[in-house]
């Protein structure tokens, strides 16, 4: 079977399809239509087997997380998501792998109405590239770099959750209780980006980022793109329940919540007088999120406080995940 | 250095800037803004040592080449090139690699005025991955899908050479003269995707593909989503002076213009009524053409022809380039 068999027997059928575009997969671009007065959101994440997942990670997990991270940056962006390109190294036609791959897609692109408008398949080891592209009105667009002194600083739901689910799959962490070992391992394998509440903080916000490297190094982002610094109050990270009660205590908690990446949770700086508004808007969708710390005007400045006293980690941790 | 400190280091100052992007690389997503009235076109497409190039391929070779696939597909639809995203797994960490690269990459944005506007960088073995963006006019986009009976089909430049320089890079083929054999290694390694002839054609091409995978498979992927058939006059296929002189016989040049891929030359269909115009336009902009045959009511047939006799390769010739 040949690339273009390949392609068009598990991914030409694979997607929702949406009338804004106007040619899909198939020719040798796509071909789409922008709506009048909306900017494009474009980005790019690859997922390595053995480096972003695990060498028994199924189809279907490898799809969630392709798409989900690129979900996750356009929602930082506060753009809404609308096509995807998709281009797969695979070292061999494995069908069933392929069929429960696009399957997963297909399931995907309907979840997020996107639609996958084409891409590239290759021989090679396992790696999921994925393109994705939004829209986001001019004003309305989020950055890194709009954070100001005295901002609230806030995240979305739990942090560390799937830094401990890696560490169960890798046996270094052991979770005895079945439900809270299920939870963690999913909020490593299937993150929930969050898509609504990136449009819901369209002009509310004045910076966001994505925790995928790990909550301080992605705080610092926003710090030292906004020139600003940031207090961190430990005692307010929103910690879950299946974490809390599965590790050894307090501070291996803060360190999975502050050093281990792949949450694809929404951290962003609300100034003052929109905070009720935020938090009016974040409930109305049923968004969590939780007020963790404030910016500064210590430029570059990370002040982790626990119960309002400095904190240092005793261990040397690496301060978010290193690629290399 | 982790991710982040590479990407800074060698791609952030590594494009040519452009004032339709609105957010480039460093934050979350790219923001980019489309001109009024219109259409994206978007490609992608991965390039594998080992597969796409040799092993021995410099640095500047692999960015010439991606870059100009991807241009390549932008130009068989007729659009003008604006935004490219890059996602690049690298084996390790070679900074004479990545500098020779990313020096390369600048000289090519600024060639094709294109931004790149964001990417990915993570360890694995060496590929490169572009996601390519273009404009094109709703009314302008050339398809595979719009050739009909009686159109004619022209193709720009030569055919053959990539296939001869790849072959003399792999010591399948011998070339004793200095010239030629740089001139048709330098045609794989480096192909001139068609750009502006792209332009050209809008509104006037009733069908276009660019030949990456050999004449007689590309023309195949006309004729069948344009429901037509094809007479391919062999006799006048363009063969560069180059490969002429160093091949055995007119059927191993043949072979060449008609199977191997990677010519990244335009292959298109003309109507009666727009055959002059095409050619006047195209003459104005110095890009070479011929007129290689015509396309016929006998759906799917491939009709070839030597001096206006059938003609068939004597070899099992595979049918173009296969991934797998």
């Amino acid at each position: 079977m040949n690339e273009f068999s390949l392609i068009k027997r598990y991914f030409a059928d694979a997607s929702y399809v949406r009338k804004d575009v106007l040619v899909g997969i198939g020719d040798d671009a796509a071909v789409t239509k922008t709506p009048e007065n909306q900017m494009l959101a474009t980005t790019t994440d690859t997922l390595v087997q053995g480096v972003h997942f695990l060498p028994n990670s199924t189809p279907q997990d490898i799809a969630h997380k392709a798409i989900a991270v690129n979900m996750s940056d356009l929602a930082a962006m506060g753009a809404e998501p609308s096509w995807i390109s998709l281009s797969m190294s695979v070292p061999e036609l494995d069908e069933e792998w392929l069929q429960g791959f696009s399957e997963k897609l297909k399931q995907l692109t309907e979840y997020y109405s996107i639609q996958l408008i084409g891409g590239d398949t290759v021989k090679g080891p396992l790696s999921i590239t994925i393109t994705a592209q939004g829209f986001v009105p001019e004003q309305s667009i989020l950055t890194r770099s709009g954070a100001k002194n005295g901002d609230w600083l806030f995240v979305t739901g739990t942090l560390g959750d799937a830094g401990a689910g890696l560490d169960i799959l890798k046996h270094d962490l052991n979770v005895e209780d079945y439900e809270d070992k299920q939870f963690l391992i999913n909020r490593h394998r299937r993150p929930s980006p969050r898509v609504i509440a990136g449009t819901v903080l369209r002009r509310l916000a004045t910076s966001c980022i994505d925790v995928s490297d790990g909550l301080l190094q992605d705080v610092m982002h926003i710090a030292n793109t906004s020139d600003v610094g940031v207090i961190i109050n430990l005692d307010k990270l929103p910690i879950s329940g299946a974490l809390g009660r599965n590790v050894a205590d307090l501070e291996q908690a803060l360190t999975y919540a502050c050093i281990s990446g792949d949450d694809y949770e929404l951290l962003f700086t609300v100034p003052e007088e929109h905070r009720t508004t935020v938090q009016t808007a974040l409930d109305s969708y049923s968004v969590p999120y939780t007020c963790i710390g404030q910016m500064t005007g210590a430029t570059g400045k990370l002040d982790l406080r626990l119960d309002e006293e400095p904190f240092e980690f005793k261990e040397p941790y690496a301060k978010g995940y290193q690629h290399f």
